[in-house]
């Protein structure tokens, strides 16, 4: 096309080679995280009310979508919070290799289905089953979760000059999502309390702090 | 992948490093802005007529979906518009910083709730309730842009050379489209006027040329 | 965060300045285009069919969706045609400017409502009223197209490395898609054959090529 | 816009010329990609039932919903493949050319179709129209697949230092994907069997290895 004429200043290489296919991955996955994360409102219908209905019974069919307002918001940063781990580990990568394909494409799966198990367990937040199907989908993203960020932090992907401390930090968080995903599902089998599972997974955080703890007291 | 040899001539700190933490979060926030205002359209249902229906019921049937279309439009220059403050404040930013996610999540959460509000206020465009909910959504959205302009043009995130006029500035606007949103607030409480909260959301360059106003004479 | 201590050894205007700003306005157009044109699918609904229905009877039920799919593919090449204008004319801007701002979000609204006006068309091809409404819609989203193309191509924004003759060309070519979009609207105004309208777009490459030509003899 | 004044440091060549165009169609292609990949969950609906139903019955409805979920994985490592696939072809592009621009539309609306396809599929998952209907879109897909792979790996767009072995590879993989698509609407012809066809597509990596082999044969 005449309109764009071939640059012979620019070296190719600043746009392809290991790390333009790196972040390829990277921005696809950016994507696929985004859509995901946006798509979880839609699973909040507009109540249906008559044309003439009174304040009152538009103030109440507000609140009846609680439940679902709290799954959202619980899935957004579930998302958000497997996102930042996403960002923290490819932050240490540097070096494409193709073994990064399948762990990547598994963890995206786990997260594009997340606005299905949302929906179920927002619509039915007070039964056993789809609580514990939601938290149990939640344990499988936390591990593929892991297994994806071993692989953009260790050889050949890592970047040499990152510290092992950053990545054994980010190892951890990673172990601590999975405590925390464990908790909510024992949680959900156990406790008749709605929410209570969601709760949980706010001990994710406490896992984090004791994990670091953990192996900060061994290493000294 | 033996297809994307490394590049010993390219050094990785262009790719990675602060810079590029910066850039992905930029990234995955216009991704979600981008699907929220594409996602608005979706809550416009296409009308149900007879096969044989006359053209001038299909007319009316469009007709008839005029509350929808503002609301759509409405939406999708709120959303364009916090995009906008967006792309200036970070537009000011130079350094990553892990406090900056807690913020950025928070906004896009918001922006990410759009379309339900837009769509039950759009479907009860005559009712106190929707109105008043959207306005108060909005006055929210409007207060975690505030709050995470703030975190993209302060220390430590802020690029040092962009100077306080420019950041100011930035502030303003960001008060501005509060005081709008507290207008549509009241407008939507105290008027039976239908999508009168919606048109006050114009007052929201006054408020800016006001605030302007009000601080510059302070300085001068 | 200490993961991501700051890299004196790259100058920060690599990221930021007027071209990183422009990038970010292209990057969010972009994602725009893509959502609208992949929503598009989600208005042709899967065919409900008793579980025990014979091979026929699904053969007849995806033959009835015929009119749905020419609706997706008509759209699917007109939103990427559009989106190609945009690749092109921002291919020539260099500056960046506050007032491409309207004009771009103006652009994208249209867009953006593709997917409502399509599957209204496509729910009910036989109809003036639907087939009108989409042709109109094209117009104004040709004429929001020809707007922005001039806000990208002339001064302060474009580089002034392009030449003369490529922003014709890119007029030209704008000005050709309103030339096919009326045409589609005088077509579904006084057509009662189905798709007719539709298939007059194929007329653009022939406006395309008259005004390059009557143009062309102009100038020699 | 004063915020942004020109930055006279930086050729604009880094951000504008025939790379930047290649990476607007890259980066158009991953959204398209990622938004199709994530919406094929939202054809999974939320079963419904009684608010006092038993946890039998919660699991009974979700174990109903298993070809819904086979359907999802199975399209979701489809499209990704896919998305591999147009990863590894425009690794080795260098140069724009507007003839990508035709063959990389189509190709990516048979993706933006596939949600559909999946869907109709899912829903019908024992009946033969559906299954071979999912299959022929793939094979449609697959072909689509090779012939702008062929264009992105060849002149004038491919980076010349591309290696003629990657540029077979990338075509064996792509004539395999045909192989595994063919098959795979063979099975859904002649076979019975739920899932036969959807399992047949493990036959790529045969195909592959095959067309390696064979290949690789009459090369020696």
């Amino acid at each position: 096309m005449s309109d764009h004429p071939p640059d012979p200043d620019r070296p190719h290489a600043t746009r392809h080679g290991p790390e333009h296919a790196l972040e390829r991955l990277i921005f696809f996955s950016d994507a696929v995280f985004a859509i995901a994360i946006t798509l979880l409102v839609i699973e909040i219908h507009v109540p249906e009310l008559p044309h003439g209905a009174s304040d009152v019974a538009f103030i109440n069919a507000l609140l009846a979508l609680i439940p679902n307002f709290i799954g959202f918001i619980v899935s957004f940063f579930v998302i958000g919070a497997f996102w930042g781990g996403h960002h923290r580990a490819f932050g240490c990568a540097a070096h494409w290799h193709d073994r990064l394909m399948a762990p990547n494409i598994q963890m995206l799966l786990a997260i594009a289905a997340m606005p299905f198990f949302t929906a179920f367990m927002s619509e039915y937040s007070n039964q056993r089953v789809p609580v514990v199907a939601y938290c149990l989908w939640l344990l499988v993203t936390a591990l593929l979760n892991v297994r994806l960020q071993r692989a953009a932090t260790r050889a050949p992907v890592v970047d040499e000059s990152v510290s092992a401390e950053t990545i054994r930090r980010i190892g951890l968080r990673g172990w601590a999502t999975v405590g925390g995903a464990v908790t909510a599902v024992v949680v959900a089998l156990v406790s008749p309390i709605p929410f209570a599972a969601q709760a949980s997974l706010m001990t994710i955080p406490l896992w984090r702090w004791a994990l670091m703890r953990a192996t900060r007291e061994k290493t000294a």
